[in-house]
């Protein structure tokens, strides 16, 4: 038993984190390689598993880590908890295709989104009619093989049927909100002027529940986590989930294209309704909003308006705001697990995860 | 226990459709309805509900009544096959409202399709934007949640845990080849001439044993039937969902709009690579296939030249070509039961719906 302590103990909890990111990218790769030799063996088809596998082996895996760290507040790590945090990442694959298609965003993670691939395919292929309607709909169906693989892999990950029941219900509830707060998204991504409650609303829903909330607590169930230990990940996920928010949305308006594989100031151009850009409308003052608002209704902005958007943004005191934001929902998530009796480990392991996906260049 | 089978002997198998058809429209409805509770409560989403609700009780129901029939050859009727039933409607409606968007379809049975009536919402709610891409990417959303929610109605549907997990492997089975199905007619319709070979076995694929095959080895499945009764129902299914492909594309071209509920000669209009259109263009000669082959790459069909085409497929023999086939399919998949030992209410029923679903009008 001390030796088991002490082993655990060397493994910092960012090397934690890159093992288990690695584990699992090599049950999601192995799975799907699976399934393309059951579906996708003809010429015509391979291109769908391509795409898909070169999308499901991308990626931060977070919430795979959060599904795991949720896994350890009641059981030692194992291989079924692993394939299980697998399927998370599975399903990531299915909503990051949509979405792209829905925000006709051209690349993800510094490639081409999976549209754009399928699109280049079609016109390779010399097919007939549009290359543009052929990648998203071709991206549609990859995103609904996801799905369905995803759902699967849960399943076959070698849980005990009784947690892995209660835990599908809860996988309902994580897929169910994601298409629905999509679909809100799509919704405020049309009006001229979504309030931030409105956005907040959705980003909760969307973002934060799906990327840390949800799978934490999908992991503690899958490993029979007591209730009182569900309410206290629960509580912490949602704070954290809308840290991890904000971080994303100031990257959409700051980031680094280097370090984050998008466009230069992505959010302002594609017109995100997202909290910083919502926050910097309601508290830039004067000429400054007057701007803001021109700029939020010219028909396409070049280089140097995305560049001027941002500076408004960051004179607005938005960028602060938002930082001291991000720093209370921290300190309130990681409050949060306080309140329960989990082990030293997960409680290490959910503290760096908390820390390191609110504070990130990419 | 002879009561019993006067009962049951009296039922004629069309009424037995219907009381089956009525008894699982009111399981998706309820099912449906207490989704739209839990998740599409606002106002704003409340649209996606109504959507889903209008879409899943409608149609003909012939899936759902293959399952139960797979489900009869090994068990009596009772409300765990019903509920099991309403999940491969329910994915049904997934497929339908994906295909539309895909195909570009503007209605449906008779009503608009779901992408456009979110695209009449959008612009009804002076959402800014193109309604057309909001229309559609509401629409893909709203066939995700059928999606997710048909498999929860499929194991919350009371069936014991064994026989539930066995027939979850077969719905995997089911909506992969689906998805694949549909990407491989995506791929059709954008080849200038697919070959009878390629068309087929995606109708094969596609329609064929997702609407007959598989919802009846599901239904099979679920109940516990043994492996030498799946074989033969397997046999069955793919030689009915062929024929029930071949009634389809006859329909697409010669169907009367008032019963098909789709505009006449809706398949030429859209190029569509039916079976029939590929069998038409193999076997007009000389001058009409010149003129097929002109209509085949004129930008646009007015309705005369739509009638033409329609005359041409007829004088080429294509009708009775494939009237023959669908024929000879019927046989050879009502002979695939006899070689099995199934109570003979099931064979009943199976006769039946073989004969109903590929000579039917609609």
């Amino acid at each position: 038993m001390r030796g088991d302590v002490t082993t655990v103990a060397v493994e910092h909890p960012s090397r934690w984190q890159s093992r288990v990111r690695a584990e699992v990218a090599v049950v999601v790769r192995d799975f799907v390689g699976d399934r393309c030799r059951e579906y996708l063996e003809t010429p015509e088809t391979a291109v769908l598993g391509r795409v898909i596998t070169d999308f499901a082996c991308g990626g931060k895996y977070l919430r795979s880590a959060f599904q795991v760290a949720g896994w350890l507040t009641a059981q030692a790590e194992c291989p079924a908890a692993i394939r299980a945090a697998g399927s998370v990442e599975l399903l990531h694959c299915f909503a990051l295709i949509q979405d792209d298609v829905m925000d006709q965003s051209p690349r993800r993670r510094g490639a081409p989104a999976a549209h754009v691939t399928f699109a280049e395919w079609h016109g390779r292929q010399g097919l007939s009619g549009s290359s543009q309607r052929f990648g998203e709909s071709a991206a549609v169906l990859a995103s609904d093989l996801c799905l369905v693989w995803a759902e699967q892999l849960l399943r076959e990950s070698g849980v005990a049927a009784q947690p892995l029941a209660r835990a599908l219900r809860r996988y309902d509830l994580l897929r169910s909100e994601l298409a629905v707060g999509q679909f809100r998204d799509v919704v405020n991504e049309a009006r001229r002027r979504p309030t931030l409650p409105d956005v907040l609303a959705v980003a909760r829903a969307k973002s934060g529940n799906y990327t840390v909330r949800r799978p934490l607590e999908l992991g503690a169930e899958l490993a029979g986590a007591a209730p009182t230990v569900l309410t206290a990940l629960g509580r912490y996920g949602s704070a954290i989930g809308e840290a991890f928010q904000l971080r994303d949305d100031l990257l959409g308006v700051f980031g680094d294209p280097g370090e984050t594989g998008k466009p230069i100031g992505d959010d302002i151009r594609a017109r995100k309704a997202t909290a910083v850009l919502v926050l910097a409308r309601d508290h830039a003052d004067g000429a400054a909003r007057r701007e803001l608002r021109r700029l939020d209704t010219a028909t396409d902005l070049d280089d140097a308006a995305v560049a001027r958007y941002a500076q408004i943004v960051e004179e607005s005191g938005t960028r602060q705001r938002a930082e001291r934001l991000i720093e209370q929902r921290v300190d309130e998530g990681i409050d949060a697990l306080a309140a329960v009796d989990i082990p030293a480990r997960a409680d290490e392991i959910l503290v760096h995860l908390a820390r390191s996906c609110t504070d990130r260049a990419h």
